[in-house]
């Protein structure tokens, strides 16, 4: 049946959508999410269907198509085109099992995984798999396999040497010993290709913090090139493939706040299997406002990391540590940024437990190489970091992405104070994190706190508890109205 | 934060959508599918945002809107609008504990039915309460919830006499009860005010049946007067606005066929509920194509319609019946319109499996309100069809609605005769079923399938078993295409 094209001049970013008119959809026994081919002789594409109940946006007779399916088919307004029907894809019939509690094999969950890397799934569809694999679970089997599958629809990369890489699972304002732990086991000789998120929910992800200090978003052939020249990088992985599913996941999980455990384990392990890291290292924060927020949770998920790594031939180790306040002084992307400088360069001013954190990873990043023995890691780590050498490494990666312009701190400031005497018995992630965002976080790269008080610091009433820095008033008034209800430390 | 409206020129039918430029989202910490309230200082609304990644469709400083939106503010293109983040509706959290595995309160269930019924929630949202429902499901207190707070987010009836209603699971081509039992029980003196829905799935539902024969789309208010004057009515339940969210429900379940037991239950008694039935027959038919296909599911189910009709207080009788085969002869609405009238007509030709359940059913109707001995039911039923009056009550039922032109049968026909010698051992609702919506059921009221033979019918090379009618050549070549594969017939 020939219909001819609408622009709709809408682009969704992801999934091929064309519309049909409700009654020309009912004459085709068509519905809303189906499948139709839509070709013009020369190319054709599977778009989803939507259905337009009103004869304005699509009359009958024509078919609404997105940007992305008018550009992939080359046609543009009223040009002709043919539909046909095709049915849903065969992944949906695995989606499906898995609702009725049926156990996926890694054929089924590469085709899922497949069909939601290509766009071919709606958020319906997606939605069904996610809670799907939450409330019925995934066993260990599928966990590797969904890894496994993750991995093989995104690009693999192998690089020379030892390569090495940890992560930090989120929650924890300030955390960021990426950028610590990344020159110091570079300076050390080994491979660590750092690829790292932007901020979702929270007021800085390491790849917006480290493009305070240089270029994040790089071709993959750069990327290859500066880990070759430098042994390492602090990039952003979005511009590299990897686990591309992974990302399409996550945006249907964000609604709900739906945290799939075997999705976080395959989402975290993929992107390490996709740098084909040999010996990685996970930090688990645990904390109220953290993903494990209890010792028996965060144990739990320590296994289940060790246990997916045995299976896909990682040396995986799992630390649990303090998630229940901010690390370092900074919250925000240049104020973070500013803080792992300060520590690089041994400034007496910069933040003690970030630094003792990052050099106690590093060094068991160190000992697990078996390089160094038991104890000896933090001794050179300390020594790299202390000697300068870790500086000197950073610079040269710094060099090597491409130096940026540092951001100017936010000009428009609110000084948050002490009504109470007493100590710092409480700081609160989510409230801290809530401000730093409302001030600009991550998106004006100047915004964000500078905390002056810490936890367990004595208080005067007037003291300063910490600074909110934005870069417009409209934000700084944002920050404000939180700070009206909560300004997130305990004081007693 | 001001913002130019952008006409989108789209209709959803539904939801309350806004879209913001990649850009300005991330400026005011918005993601995909939050909420923000627009407001022009005459009148506001709560819109669920999308995000444009491209600046073509809406560039910053613009906001697109979709028609209802529009239409709600009163505001045309580039009209200036401020807009307000609000948080979720509270209904999401309570769709998130469901997930947990949570039991849901009455006000729990009743904001959650009250935001899908207001177009308050997305898909990504309504999916997740299907699946939670689904997969954690729902237990009996819930579903009673769930029934309630469907009809007290809608319309609540109440007719004068013993009002009766049924209802028959679907999945039978040609199970057309209803438009036989509802003249015979309005014959005998008590009230059925029945609504109908149109097929979503199935060839012909009740509602395009009827209305081969009179006007089923009426406003409330002349459906009163119509079930005041005849003590009956055969409408469409859509006009009606009963239980309002059961069809939004059912729009997240068709994509991946999920039949949520609980969700089933509480859509078929929130109708009878909303109508305030006080007897209530439901016909479960057993076979491999229907929701219960087998003595154990059937069983099952009859346990709970019962249980829950109990607590709503409603008297529920549910039989089990044979559903492996199609009922009567014709399949799609006109066919089906036929098969009843000559029924109605006493047409020694009329199907006689169609008129022996449809009294059997009307029978045990009549003894449940109390006014016939057991067994006097069935033969009370029987003398009102042979005298011919519940013909005449049919007419005035057909009158009153607003008689209908009877469509005409299609002109495209296709004769499927057997190839084999022996009997009809099975015949395949399902592809029936399909071949009949391909020739263009239930949108084409003359189109669908008129069986010869049936179920244990001798068959001789060459025998006649159904024809196929179309209403154009496209959909009967639609048709013959199933039919390559498969006729729906097994014979030896």
């Amino acid at each position: 049946m020939k219909f001819r094209v609408k622009d709709m001049d809408i682009a969704t970013g992801g999934t091929l959508v064309a519309i049909l008119n409700k009654a020309d959809a009912r004459k085709l026994d068509l519905h809303s999410a189906d499948r139709i081919l839509v070709h013009n002789g020369k190319s054709e594409i599977t778009c989803i269907l939507d259905i337009s109940e009103s004869n304005k946006a699509v009359p009958p007779g024509k078919i609404g198509l997105f940007e992305e399916v008018l550009q992939h088919l080359g046609v543009k307004n009223n040009a002709l085109v043919e539909i046909k029907p095709t049915g849903k894809p065969e992944s949906v019939t695995h989606i499906r099992d898995k609702l009725f509690g049926k156990h996926l094999t890694y054929e089924e969950l590469y085709h899922i995984v497949g069909d939601i890397t290509h766009d071919r799934l709606t958020d319906i569809e997606k939605t069904y798999f996610v809670s799907g694999c939450f409330t019925n679970k995934l066993n260990n089997e599928e966990i590797v396999d969904l890894t496994r599958a993750m991995v093989h629809t995104g690009k693999k990369i192998k690089f020379k040497g030892i390569t090495l890489d940890k992560h930090s699972i989120g929650g924890v304002p300030g955390n960021r010993t990426t950028m610590l732990i990344v020159p110091i086991i570079a300076a050390a000789g080994f491979t660590m290709p750092k690829t790292s998120s932007r901020a979702i929910t929270s007021p800085a992800g390491t790849a917006d913090t480290m493009e305070c200090l240089a270029k994040v978003e790089l071709p993959e052939k750069r990327i290859r090139e500066i880990v070759r020249k430098t042994g390492a990088c602090i990039v952003h992985g979005g511009s590299m493939n990897l686990a591309p599913a992974d990302d399409k996941i996550i945006e249907v999980e964000h609604p709900l706040s739906i945290d799939a455990e075997g999705q976080l384990l395959a989402s975290v392990m993929a992107k390490k299997y996709s740098v084909s890291a040999s010996h990685v290292l996970i930090d688990i924060p645990m904390g109220k406002s953290t993903k494990a927020n209890n010792w028996k949770a965060a144990k739990r998920l320590r296994k289940k990391f060790e246990l997916i790594g045995r299976k896909l031939s990682m040396n995986v180790k799992v630390i649990i540590t303090d998630g229940s306040h901010p690390i370092g002084r900074g919250v925000g992307p240049l104020l973070e940024a500013e803080d792992v400088m300060a520590i690089l360069r041994s400034d007496p001013l910069a933040p003690a437990d970030l630094r003792k954190k990052a050099l106690k990873m590093a060094g068991y990043l160190l000992e697990m190489t078996g390089k160094y023995r038991w104890g000896q890691g933090l001794k050179e780590a300390t020594r790299l970091l202390e000697s300068g050498k870790a500086l000197v490494k950073m610079n040269e990666i710094i060099r090597a992405q491409g130096r940026q312009q540092r951001p100017k701190l936010g000009q428009f400031r609110h000084a948050v104070r002490s009504g109470k005497i007493g100590r710092v018995r409480e700081i609160d992630n989510e409230v801290i994190a809530k401000i730093a965002r409302m001030a600009g976080a991550p998106t004006d790269k100047g915004s964000g706190l500078y905390l002056n008080l810490r936890l367990h610091d004595p208080v005067k009433r007037g003291d300063l508890l910490y600074t909110v820095y934005a870069e417009s008033q409209f934000n700084l008034d944002l920050a404000k109205e939180i700070l009206r209800q909560n300004n997130g430390y305990e004081i007693h």
